[in-house]
């Protein structure tokens, strides 16, 4: 396979953006991304989009050729993938495999979501539509009340405290409070987070992300054409995408993330680094209690001790793996297709040492971990600022 | 590109299958292409499934890992593509193309929908998600009426026929007839269908495919593992996949389906293949004009010609060019995203020699048309008996 590198990034701010389309949003950060590539949009060979229910939410499906039609390239492939909240960083995942495999030299891969259009009830039905209708959802079962479930067990096994929970909605507002494309930018602390109403006991509101209208977009191209483009060009070195069973209660552990490190196994093994090796994360924080269960999953913490990992500032922007310098899902937001691509635009600006005051100082290896439902599907991307 | 051919098929009965969830019906279809391709479960390597709008039809968003799940596959990637009516039919070029470049051996692809659990009123709402909802649903436009304009412009502007659409319903009910898993088996005539309801003018209620539940699913593999499975493998030797606009009012010519021709024209080119060379088609005849459109855009006639094509009887079982052996669309039956794979499925039995009473004698090269909404995005692809 070939060397395949991101050339070009784009992302709209996240938020209630009442003035904006479904269209709008994603041709925006497409445009932003094919101008920060310096391609031409002729150039462009196909398009990958992730969407979660646009079907759903604006009753607007065949995303591929509308998009491709509304961004002036009608005529080239355009593929629309849908995997819950992990909808964009699989479609980077079949994109960047494309290139990879030399079926195509220029591509632009991206995410969009347009969420609030409708009422935090019905988003949060069809927000369900990721879990399993039949026998998780038509229950009443709501995807906090799915987290909490595994939130409790986290706390009964391991002694995962309420606290540590909290500290990682605090981290991710401080970060966030430093992105201008965050929806939420405010700094919070502690007590702000136990004090929030329960939404699904442990979690609080504070522990929850936010329903956020949004796109991310990414062009990436072949190694030789990459060069002619950028001169920082990012590469993509591990890639791993893994299921797991689409209901809970179907897992024999519900505290620990399988899908999750089975994909983070292939993609570290692509890559040929360890855990260890990562300089900077962004992983899928859609409640507190996930990124705790990321950190055992992906390696950066022991089972059961992922607790501790946020408690020792091991993940803060100055620790040894920050994690989520964008904020996060909690705060920058978390409009659900656009989340997989929005983690890789920030890890590019990271690497490319363009992340203003959330920079990580001197970051070469990123790791984005994007999951869909309650963790049933799970796809991990390994980036490097050098050629590998 | 390495070769890469169907060794297995497998596909439930279309029709009003009240007995069944979404998920039956996508598990059974795998379970008739695994064992028809002798392979064991463990060895699929990825599943691609093609669904149009699930979470519209029955609140059920991500397909990819719940079908994994239920096949007793968890953990291997799985794919879910939409792409309206299109979703399978790319579903499949995706699932090809990562065998052909050597990113699996052997994987699972197919597609399903479940659209008899609500009302047709709710249906075609549905389904005119894949039109644009902005500017042409929102104002009212159904997908019958969209096809009704083209059909209009066509007669106005090539003299097409009543009667000549309405020998397209009359064709394919005759072939769906001898398909024991078609939706409708009724034999019908031209007056069955010019004294049907008008539907939206010129379309009547017979000149348009029906609201159908099914899936269907193929096992594909890379040259060398097919020969070890199957004596009868069907090559993958042409595949294309092109968009147009997704509103009609932006085309410049709304009687010629360009996103088809284009799919077709990188198809053939990719089979070194001339439209005469096809000795039997599955097109998408959603509506009996479509057909028509499909043969003019497909090369099989020249632009205007496809009314005469099938008052011809090139198209019929015993035609030069037989189209829609199956029943087509029409009446064989329209579960949306199961379509694309279900037109390769018939493919691969009529050139396997297996396809019955509907058999079209001595076939060695076979073409698939599936299109996404009003033809905005197109797939073509062409299967031989024969290695090349």
């Amino acid at each position: 396979m070939r060397n395949v590198a991101i050339i070009g990034v784009g992302i709209t701010k996240f938020g209630e953006l009442w003035d904006k389309q479904l269209r709008d949003l994603f041709i925006d950060a497409s445009l932003e991304a094919i101008k920060d590539a310096k391609v031409d949009l002729k150039d462009i060979q196909a398009i990958y989009i992730g969407n979660m229910s646009a079907g759903e939410w604006v009753e607007q499906e065949h995303i591929g050729p509308l998009m491709a039609d509304y961004l002036g390239v009608r005529g080239i492939p355009s593929y629309r993938v849908e995997s819950a909240c992990a909808s964009s960083g699989i479609a980077f995942k079949l994109a960047y495999e494309a290139v990879a495999t030399g079926l195509y030299d220029l591509v632009l891969v991206g995410g969009v979501e347009k969420m609030t259009d409708v009422s935090t009830e019905e988003s949060t039905h069809h927000l369900a539509s990721a879990a399993d209708r039949e026998y998780e959802a038509f229950f009443g079962v709501t995807f906090p009340s799915l987290y909490a479930l595994m939130a409790r067990r986290h706390m009964y096994e391991y002694g995962t405290t309420r606290e540590q929970l909290a500290l990682v909605a605090v981290k991710n507002h401080r970060n966030g409070s430093l992105n201008p494309k965050a929806h939420f930018r405010n700094v919070i602390n502690i007590d702000t987070v136990l004090n929030s109403p329960i939404v699904a006991d442990p979690l609080r509101l504070f522990d929850c992300s936010p329903i956020s209208d949004g796109a991310s977009a990414i062009v990436i191209a072949s190694e030789d054409i990459a060069r002619k483009y950028s001169d920082t060009p990012i590469y993509i070195i591990g890639s791993g995408f893994a299921t797991d069973t689409i209901a809970l209660h179907d897992r024999s552990d519900i505290t620990f993330l399988w899908a999750t490190a089975e994909a983070a196994k292939k993609a570290y093994k692509m890559a040929d680094i360890e855990p260890n090796d990562i300089d900077v994360a962004e992983v899928h924080d859609c409640f507190t209690i996930a990124e705790i269960m990321a950190y055992e999953a992906l390696g950066f913490a022991e089972r059961g001790e992922g607790g501790k990992l946020i408690e020792e500032g091991v993940t803060e922007l100055d620790g040894k793996i920050p994690v989520n310098p964008s904020g996060g899902l909690k705060a920058k937001g978390h409009p659900v297709g656009a989340t997989g691509t929005a983690q890789i635009v920030e890890l590019t600006l990271q690497l490319r040492g363009e992340a203003g005051k959330r920079q990580v100082q001197g970051a070469e290896i990123g790791l984005a971990h994007n999951m869909g439902g309650s963790g049933s599907s799970a796809v991990v991307h390994i980036l490097s600022r050098v050629r590998r």
